[in-house]
This record gives structure tokens, sequence and C-alpha cells, in this order.
């Protein structure tokens, strides 16, 4: 009901509403319109009032709040369900917990702080409060596990479209999984599943990006390796803008992917974004460690490197450093 | 401590042992062990009590209760920590909620009652009230998520050679992850996982058996896919005997498989009791089918096929008719 309230305001933004229109439109008392009114107010809507005219919304608050994306991205299927959380261990511990008690496929779990956030390899993560997006989607393709990596591929190529496009900001991506700024990293992607031997049961696919962090409050070790999308443009950014642009997206991407069972357009975005290819490598996986040349993706998002002794291999995932590009490991 | 007492108790069989060296051995008061012995009595143990003699135990009861079982498996890895339940949805279920907060590598879980168990892709499995072994181990290898499937193979092996050795009831193994009697399956495997892209966060293997169930029960189709080790011995059959080795093989060909990187010995098992191979056999996967002849295990433990047109293939997993031995899917 707050949320047909809102998109009544936000669908006249600038001019006024009167509280009996809504309550027709709304089908609801006008107390019940002037409660909601209220509430938006106190969530941070500035909405002005005046007697006889009525209601005019005149600047929405930068919340991740699901009511205001779901008007925004519309009956989209990635974010019909969006749960948000004020201050969670991690979007990816919540939303594997929902997966194994049968969320829907493309329900969103958004937070604006997280205590525990991880890397990869259970690396912690910062996650101040309201700066960044804290993000992750729950996913139920029919495929085997040995696809999941293609869900990082979609992402990436996902979040860098989305960025450029809500921000201007020119990232770049380093495969498999990092979105960069100057050579530094601005966000990552954390994918994990549960899965039988031979097909997935849910896949998670975590977003984690340094919106409007203030790098100068970055640890010294971790300026050097990290930025925020603030720093790139110089000023504040709407991550709800950023959100919306993602979930649009990713969803155009990831349906290609399940309608046509290929990955074509995510993998020419992140050819055409990356940072990567054509650049030395150091690729760790477990105990293992590569140092070849990045020659290109293969059509399943895979790296294709031609090692020291000059053969061609194929990586599916790993931990990467590029030479001249990435100090960070 | 009520361990303690039944393990004094398992050492001295039919032999007296006085409350007062109960008490001194077991450093309580001969209060506390006389409420223990009471205890134990409650959940079946047969323990004869004459005054100044002591306290003698006459039989035990086929529970699987993790005292007793830790007791004869010793300071084993796998088992160290036992749940034991009375009535839970599945193993696999409540063994992946552990992993996922932290249960320790090698835990077990048993249940002497599964209301929602599961076989593979979600199907449901039939088990009765104390009459089974519906059991879950939880693991946590440093491997790739693609290896998953050699755990299926270990367990396969171990299960064969722990139901051979505690009953002496000749079973076969249905690659990849069926236990069958006289063409009927008396076990199944369902190997789960949660992970990353490239590293497993835990590996869940499950594993139910129907031991004393009476197959006239059986619904009339499932009598026809279906057996127990009671219908292939002709008697009731310890519970407790089969789970004690089937923890104790499972641990020995695991741990050779984390030190060795290798799964020679199971895949050896897996060979000689296999009902697999030289049989032409129907493999499902999602939506292809494959008609083939069934021609080795690799050392993987992936099947090796000739396919309709000659070409060998290998296959990691899948659903498997073989033709003339199992009629059910």
């Amino acid at each position: 009901m707050k949320r047909k309230v809102l998109e009544a305001l936000k669908k006249n933004k600038d001019i006024f509403i009167s509280g009996e229109e809504l309550s027709r439109k709304i089908g609801v008392t006008r107390t019940a319109v002037w409660k909601h009114i209220k509430q938006l107010k106190e969530e941070g809507y500035e909405i002005e009032s005046i007697s006889r005219k009525g209601y005019r919304l005149l600047k929405e608050p930068d919340t991740l709040d699901p009511n205001a994306l779901i008007i925004e991205i519309g009956s989209n299927f990635i974010g019909k369900h969006i749960y948000h959380f004020d201050s969670v261990d991690s979007t990816n511990t919540i939303a594997k917990k929902m997966a194994a008690e049968g969320a829907f496929d493309g329900t969103v779990i958004i937070a604006e702080e997280q205590i525990g956030g991880r890397g990869r390899l259970g690396r912690s993560w910062i996650s101040p409060k309201g700066t960044g997006i804290w993000m992750s989607i729950v996913l139920r393709p029919n495929i085997e596990p040995t696809e999941a990596a293609k869900i990082t591929q979609i992402t990436a190529a996902a979040v860098a479209n989305a960025i450029r496009k809500a921000t201007g900001c020119e990232v770049g991506i380093k495969w498999p999984n990092d979105i960069i700024i100057h050579n530094k990293k601005v966000c990552g992607i954390l994918t994990e599943m549960g899965a039988e031997l031979n097909s997935v049961n849910y896949i998670i696919v975590g977003i984690g990006i340094n919106v409007n962090v203030d790098i100068k409050e970055f640890p010294e070790e971790v300026k050097k390796i990290a930025t925020s999308i603030r720093a790139c443009v110089g000023k504040e950014i709407s991550r709800k803008d950023i959100v919306k642009e993602i979930l649009l997206e990713f969803q155009k991407l990831y349906l290609d992917f399940i309608e046509n069972k290929n990955i074509k357009k995510s993998i020419d975005i992140c050819k055409k974004y990356s940072v990567t290819l054509g650049k030395q490598v150091k690729i760790k996986n477990r105990d293992k460690e590569i140092i070849a040349e990045a020659i290109d993706l293969t059509e399943d998002g895979q790296l294709l490197i031609k090692n020291e002794s000059g053969e061609m291999q194929t990586v599916i995932s790993g931990e990467v450093s590029v030479r001249g590009i990435t100090d960070y490991v």
C-alpha cells in the first residue's frame, strides 16, 4: 500500500496530488494515505504538503528501499522479490539460507552494511554502512555445476555496463570477477552454489561495490588496491540508480543465456572492457601457480592463456594478478 | 559420562563390575553411576544388577546411539562428532545447515527416520523408523567442485565393502551411486556440495540403506525396484554393525584420497563389484539421453562408454539404467 502511495507521488513528481485523489486511486481512507506519507517522510522522502493542494514529492533519499526499487525496475524477474536489511553478516550468507529454504529464482538481497562481508576464498571485505552496494541474487538455472563460472562472466558484464551507464565511470573488467578503475578494485563478484554432482540447486551471485566510500578512510594498504565510484566521478552517486541498472542489465544478459544457451553477449562485453587480455598474468589455483600470457576469452568465459612453454590452455577460474595493472593479489 | 559408564560395561561384558569400581574408574559418585545405569536401561540396554556383585551388560539395543558408536569406532576422524536424531526431514538437509554453520570435517548425522528423505534430483525416498540407516557425512576436502564425483565413488566402495563385511550380503555397485542386491536397490548415495567456482566449501554424502525393512510392506511399484538387507540374509541385522563398518571403511578410503590424491583403491572396489561394466546402459543427463556400452571406470571414477557410433567418451555422473539388470530409472 505504501508502495502505491509512493508510486503515485513519483508519477506526479513536481506537481501536487490531493489526499482525496490518492485515497481514491489506491482505495484506502484519507487517514491511511496520511499515515503512509508520514512513514515515507520518516524514511527520508521529502514530501511537501499544503492544505487544499495536497502532496508533492520533492526529493527521494538514496536508500535501497525495495518499494522504490521495485517501482523503478517494473515487473522484472530479477528483483521481483527484494529483501532489504540494515546490517547483515554477508548478503551471500543470507541468500544461501534463503535459497536452501526455497527462495524464488531472481530473489535479491540487499544490505546497507555487511559485518562479515567476504571476498573469494573467505577473505574479508570492507563494507561500511550506506556507502556501498552489498547485494546478492538467488538464481536457479537448470545447468551443470561446471557452468556456474558463466554466471560470473554474465555478472561482470552486467555490472560493468551498469556502472558505466549510471555513472559514466569507465570501469574495466579484470577476469574473472573484479571490476576495476585505474588499476584499483571498485567491485568484487562472489559466485557460490549449492549443487548435486550434475545439477545446480541454486547459484548465489554476490556483488559488492564501493560507491560513496571516502577512499581517504581506507587503511593505507587498502588505498593501494581499492577505490570507489565517488573517487572516480568526483561526487556522490545514487546507489539506487546503479542497483536499478545492474538488475536490468543482469536480467537482459542472464535471460539471453537461459534462452539461447550461450553467453556471447556477455563475453563480448567482458572482452571489450577487459584489462586482462594481452597482458602477462599470474594465476593461482590451490597450490599451483601459472605465469602466462592472457590471449582471449573462450565462448564459455574461460581464459585462454599461452603458458611459458608456449602451450595454449584454458582456465575456468582462479586468483589472477595482471602484470603492470594490478598489484593486488 | 554416560558414555564412560557404557564403555566400562562393554569392556567387561558378561562379567560383573561393582558400582564402587565404576565410580572410582569414572570419577563420579555411586549415585551418579546408578543414574547413568538407569538411563541406559531406559534406552534399551539390558543390564543385570545384583547387590554386592554390581552391574553386568547382557544385551545392547540396536539403536544408533552416538555413545555406543563412538566407543566402537574409537578415535576416528570420520564420526568423531556424531549427531543422532529421532526424526528429521532429511539428514542431508540437516548436514548442509550444520556445514554452513561450520560443522567439523567428518561430522556424522544419523536419524532413526526421515520424513522428507530425498534421492537424487529431489526424488522422494522411503525411510521408515528404525528399520534403516539414514546418515550423512560432512566433509571439507580442499578440492575443486569437479572432483566431488570422486567422493561418490569412495562412498560406493566403502558402503559395498562394509555391507559385505558386516552382513555377508553380496551387494553390487551400479555406477555411479547405487548399491544393489539381485538387481534391486538397497542403498542410494546422494552427494551434495556448497562451493565457489574453484573450491568446495563442504561436501555432504548422504547414505540411505534399507536394512531391516520388511519388503512385504513396500508398495507394489517399489517392490519391483527395491529390497533390503534383511530380505537378502533372511534375518534382522544390526544397523550399528553396518554403520560402524561404513565409517571405518569410508575413513580408510577417504584418507587415502586426501593423502595420495588418487582414488585407486576405491575405483578397484567399484570395478570389482560393478554390475554396470560390460553392459549396455542408458544414461540420462538433463535433456540428453545416451545409449552406450559401459566399458570401464577411469582413474577419476568417470564411466568410460562406447556410444552407438563406436566413439569412446567419459561421463561424470547421470541417471543410469543398465539393460537386463535394473528396470528402475
